[in-house]
């Protein structure tokens, strides 16, 4: 069975996961460990865990649907003084990380009462908090901070750190040495992605791993990170943290949205990711994949089933 | 395979049921639904749903004890700012009932997710309160400020009452009329036990089930429901509310434990159930049972293998 490995975190991981599960693959998710934010914020704060929600939709991605526990997982809680914002999965990590003393070894449970197939591995298992220096040099604190700027959103982020600087979990290495196959994205750059590659040792074994290694661009820039970038300049910062010439293919959108839906996004200052097709296609490595990719309705995200073909075409 | 229902709420009932689970019945648990104090107190007021916690109890003793859901269920938080207090399992109930819309549903389900055997049944699906009539007319107001009394808690209880008086869930009068043997008690009179038979049918279907009839007796009295009650004490006030002639059989304890462990009870105001032997004796109906029942330990509770033990040779 072929092994593919998902490096990622967000939204983004799910939808990748859930194309590919349908198809005969071994997968495994490499999470960002670096949320600081909502309920996963609280969480970290409070209980001194990891934070559990870029796990928790991964575990759900993987789940089958019809699970209830998957509904549960999901559910977010809207009443209660103490309880609104939380989701239950989070919760549901957070109490197996106390009974079982063990974070990874939550995960396995967790992973085994929803009887998933595949692995989710946090990248590292270590407590460690995103920074991000701006244009101005001016420093920002905190995934949550960088993810909705509470600074100007304007200016760019000249360079994101982890700190402390976190030692890889394990099997994070394991799977990605073992893989036929790492797909990286699409996500938000800084707070999703990249973040993995600031672990110890990832980033070294992504370049040693002898996988195909696929990074796939985002369909819309993100207010804060990716203002106005092109899909030129989404693959030039990903190069910066994961090195030259490590990224085998790069999926490219080519898919229009309405400009309806389009609109929508205006109140959140993001674009349609543009690219130029000539500059693209001239390049040897990686092979620019221009595709379809777009799932249909007015959330401009990715189709799982449109990746999922894509990539059943490379690991070929 | 012979039926037993046992009716109470809190502890006791999960006593029962892990005594009995390892023969082959087929167990019910009616369970009260007044309960209105801790985590299960919150849920009510902040999610408007029945209160979970006696449920909770009964799942988990229905549940395979080695399944970490079990242990997850039992799990109470004690971090947090908003979860501190909070019982895992009452989060899962109430997570649960507002994924199905109902709360029968929700017990149903984490059922199955527990993989338990035999059925937990609210006596009541309707929201209602419990209060408490003291000797000196003062009413108190809700479960958790009778069972740890606020007012002077050595005044007796002249009556309980529920308000508004709630009607049966019809799966508690069906299991009530199928059983072989019903089993009441051991728990707290005025807050456990005798709230499901101030719902209504409840005491006329009991009466009317072809079932053997146990009532267990409490080994210690409780400060502000039960001071210094006798055995008779506590089969007379069980009476009142289910009516004459009812019971078969009355199990009352006759193990004394060291009198190191009841001094410790002293500062809880309990005290050792006393009993007279000789009019017990001369009872004709319920035939009343001697017997040693109590656990080891410190804790002055009833050992599930004995019960157990006895309510096999009864229901022969």
């Amino acid at each position: 069975m072929k092994k593919i490995v998902v490096i990622g975190g967000g939204t983004g991981v799910f939808t990748v996961l859930t194309g590919l599960k349908k198809h005969s693959f071994y997968l495994s998710a490499i999470v960002t460990m670096a949320d600081d934010g909502g309920s996963s914020g609280v969480l970290r704060e409070e209980f001194g865990i990891l934070p559990p929600g870029d796990l928790r939709r991964a575990l759900v991605a993987l789940s089958s649907e019809s699970h209830i526990l998957s509904n549960l997982f999901n559910y977010r809680f809207e009443n209660g003084v103490g309880l609104k914002g939380h989701n239950f999965g989070n919760l549901f990590l957070t109490a197996l990380e106390r009974i079982t003393g063990d974070f990874s070894q939550a995960i396995e449970e967790a992973a085994k009462i929803l009887g998933i197939k595949g692995k989710v591995i946090p990248v590292t298992l270590d407590y460690t908090r995103l920074f991000a220096r701006l244009e101005n040099d001016f420093l920002v604190v905190g995934e949550s901070n960088i993810d909705v700027p509470k600074h100007d959103g304007s200016l760019f982020i000249r360079e994101v750190f982890l700190n402390p600087k976190p030692k890889p979990n394990k099997e994070a290495l394991e799977a990605i040495k073992e893989a036929d196959l790492i797909i990286i994205g699409p996500g938000d750059l800084y707070t999703s992605i990249i973040p993995n590659f600031l672990v110890k040792r990832i980033k070294e074994a992504i370049q040693k791993s002898k996988a195909k290694k696929v990074y796939i661009c985002n369909i819309m820039t993100k207010y804060g990170e990716t203002n106005s970038f092109t899909a030129e300049d989404f693959f030039a910062t990903l190069e910066r943290y994961l090195g030259k010439d490590v990224i085998d293919y790069f999926l490219v959108n080519i898919e229009k949205p309405k400009s309806l839906y389009l609109n929508q996004y205006k109140k959140e200052k993001a674009e349609l990711v543009k690219y130029d097709r000539k500059v693209l296609s001239s390049w040897k490595k990686p092979k620019v994949i221009f595709t379809r990719l777009l799932r249909k309705g007015s959330l401009l995200r990715h189709d799982p089933e449109k990746i999922s073909k894509v990539i059943c075409q490379l690991i070929d």
